[in-house]
């Protein structure tokens, strides 16, 4: 199948009308009045962020979600993405079939659209990017620069299943279905960005590791953060494992550093947080404080240390 | 040099106020009413668009024009651009300020900025998108699909040069800096967008090659053109290589299907051509048919067969 076939036959489909069939090189959108537009443009690289050899619907939601979880993390309803596509040569029509399938999944769930984007072939890894346009009420949009001493940390969903997941992937790791799913296909919290640009003074989404986020967050907002590492919510898959460990707050800390969790971490008003909680599913894990950084405690007042906050990649 | 030092150090200085310091994942910006917004997105491969080892400041200008090129051939103005680089590692920091130097010379010339993106690095080739977001008076926007048999095709510029500068690059050709020029930096007509979206009824950017790109603008419209080889507009340089070669209208045929010219192509009805000639420097190479697809011929009338259009993927 040559990449003209790909795109009239399998992409075209699930395009929205801005993007014009497909057969231009833009799309043109018309703004709905009243809205900003949040706009962000996300990255997976074979080897770096999945394996080498993948390429199937779950590469494809994961494409998908790690866009998504930006912008919902500001609160914001996705409702257009563009693609890039940097493919190895060969691919089979099933494969890219399969890959348009899981696109189109994830479009229905989070109610946006293809609009464009460019598919070039290359000899060396594939490179897939995806930008994403998402509107959200004018001035309503939660920066990460928002959070205010006292204000209380939360994070939405579990930590740690990606970390653990990639292990798995690594063969370091036991199979374990629920970790694999969480580092393949991400479940980032869609329904909760109505919640969370009412509630929220800051956020932003856990991709680098809560930590390296946390890090970001302060840094953007010029407060410090204070953590209880006893305090993270794990999965029940997770605590088991957690028991298992010799010394246990070491191995809290490759939770929290690990990334991929692609859950939202926020931080909220303290006059706002009793009514946040009974509306949204999210947990206290530290405050913001009047320092800087990041500092991580067990819950009994001692201080941890962590050398390596999340993933960098040069 | 760190990724957040980069990040920090050089991107966030070309960065809009949308971009929010590029210490958010998004860009938040408020579109002006009235306006439509044209988006597109494009991407460069290592070794595919560039040389391998190539990364300077001429390959951060090639990202941006062929990106701009989307655009200004719907009639759009650019206002901010979104950029995944998947880098190698170990540049070095001279290198990466080479890219930015380049990045912020396009910025002041096609007056836009930076509104984020994502950096990540790989072991395999370099891999750049660009997704550019311009606005244009609503409904101006000036898709591939208006052309109406009748109207009068015209390109801007010169045709080849890009081609030509390849094939030095490739080694078959002696140097001869204006088309290595075309090919490495290349010129779309920025200046006349005003003039596209005034009298255009279809208008694509060439990078495929002029046929190729031809095709596309005659299916999209559902129309024919018929493309006179002998009036398509060469640099002074391609004219002279023109007439040291046995065949010329096979040597033509090269040049119609190179592709990479970021010159416009565009359709014209009949009774706007007239003042559109005089508003903006285009030539005119055919006209609009009732029948399908794209058929050369050398001014003579005589057809001219044309084997490959252009170039594809895969």
């Amino acid at each position: 199948m040559g990449e003209f076939e790909f795109i009239a036959e399998y992409l075209a489909k699930i395009a929205g009308p801005e993007a014009l069939d497909l057969k231009d090189d833009v799309a043109i959108w018309t703004p709905p009045s009243g809205l900003d537009v949040v706009i962000s443009m996300d990255t997976l690289v074979e080897g770096v962020h999945f394996s080498a050899g993948q390429f199937d619907g779950a590469l494809a939601q994961k494409l998908m979600r790690v866009n998504v979880s930006d912008v919902i993390a500001k609160g914001a309803d996705p409702v257009g993405y563009f693609m890039s596509l940097c493919l190895p040569a060969n691919l089979s029509s099933s494969t890219l079939e399969d890959f348009c399938t899981g696109l189109e999944r994830d479009q229905n769930i989070y109610g946006m659209k293809l609009w464009g984007g460019d598919t070039t072939c290359s000899d060396g890894v594939c490179v897939l990017s995806a930008t994403i346009i998402a509107t959200i009420p004018s001035r309503k949009a939660v920066r990460r620069s928002g959070a205010r001493p006292g204000d209380i940390m939360c994070v939405s969903g579990t930590i740690g299943d990606a970390y653990l997941g990639l292990q798995i992937v690594q063969g370091k790791l036991d199979e374990e279905t629920h970790w694999l799913q969480c580092y393949h296909v991400p479940n980032p919290p869609y329904a909760l960005r109505g919640q969370i640009r009412t509630y929220a003074s800051a956020a932003l989404d856990i991709s680098d590791g809560l930590i390296a986020d946390a890090l970001h967050m302060a840094k953007a907002s010029n407060v410090g953060i204070e953590i209880d590492l006893n305090a993270v919510p794990v999965s029940e898959a997770t605590r088991t494992w957690l028991s298992a460990q010799s010394d246990e707050i070491q191995a809290r800390i490759l939770l929290v550093t690990g990334g991929d969790d692609y859950q939202v971490l926020l931080a909220i008003p303290p006059d706002q947080y009793k009514q946040a909680v009974r509306d949204m599913p999210i947990t206290k894990i530290g405050t913001v404080t009047q320092g800087m950084g990041v500092v991580c405690h067990d819950g009994q007042g001692n201080e941890i240390a962590v050398q390596k906050p999340g993933y960098t990649h040069f």
